[in-house]
């Protein structure tokens, strides 16, 4: 079990170590892990803090080792680049511990960027589940469409997570609207 | 009931008369009116052409009027105008006639440039409907994604379209995927 405290990088002040302020990003909580709490590595002891970005250049192969740890279909990497770089909306969700870092969650959205945006590509690490960060994260890509007036936000959910985004304040088929997909033969 | 008939802009000849060429886009086919075929006044009788146009320069009136015909509420033109500059894809469908060209049917899709696209926005005039031009139109849509390497299509479907989309190959909620809105509070 792993715990994590909220925060805040904006208005109220924090006491951050300097090691933090390198990473480029929004600061979300800290996380102990008590586990690993009398362990004497350095490198895994103590408190850890999650981040949020909304950079675009993630490396590609950390990208994939994220989306490999939930078992996702391989893409050809020259294509998630391009999705990348075309998506209206990329957050990445990161642990920052000393000056090491690692990519833990993601998600992106399409967009006509006035309307609607589309999330795709939901992730969190298996070994960061069930500790709220799912929905952090979600929250914070909502977050961040609202804040460009987008107010149509959509998605495609698989059975398994359609009350994770429901408790996240999303509708399930309103008036009866219907996801639909059509694949090349 | 209007009738049209398929003809072929590309590989096969056409007879096309002079004016025609002056629309820039796809030439569809050819619609006749028996009801006004014996009208004297020209602008009013004989063939009329269908054609898409894949242009983002539309004039946001027609377009309003477009919507407006199928009873849609209103948009603000700004921020219409932004969703058409920032969609991956615009079509739009047309009858020219002489040198009158009318905006009868409309779609366009959010995408990544890579993996997937979603269709918003489809709507075909009162006037042209059942004749199978909103399938032609979505043909034409699916085309140009796939021309374009997309291989996952999306939308979301009002309760009485789902027959017209599984028809055009469509899939409802695959695997038991869902659609999902958020809206602001």
């Amino acid at each position: 079990m792993v715990f994590w405290k909220r925060l805040f990088s904006n208005s109220d002040a924090i006491d951050a170590p300097a090691e933090a302020s390198l990473f480029e990003g929004d600061l979300f909580g800290e996380i102990s892990d008590p586990r690993k709490g009398s362990d004497l590595n350095p490198e895994r002891t103590g408190v850890s803090r999650i981040y949020f970005s909304k950079r675009r250049e993630i490396d590609l192969y950390e990208l994939e080792e994220l989306c490999d740890s939930v078992g996702w279909a391989r893409r050809p990497l020259r294509k998630v680049k391009k999705a990348l770089q075309f998506s209206f909306l990329v957050v990445s969700m990161w642990q920052v511990k000393g000056n090491k870092q690692r990519l833990i969650g993601f998600a992106r959205a399409t967009s006509d960027c006035a309307f609607n945006a589309t999330i795709w590509d939901v992730v969190v690490h298996p070994a960061f589940q069930k500790q709220g960060l799912g929905k952090a994260l979600m929250k914070y890509t909502i977050e961040s469409l609202r804040k460009q007036d987008i107010s149509n936000i959509t998605l495609f959910a698989d059975p398994q997570v359609i009350d994770f985004y429901r408790n996240l304040g999303f509708i399930l088929e309103p008036e009866g609207i219907k996801g639909m997909f059509w694949y090349p033969d």
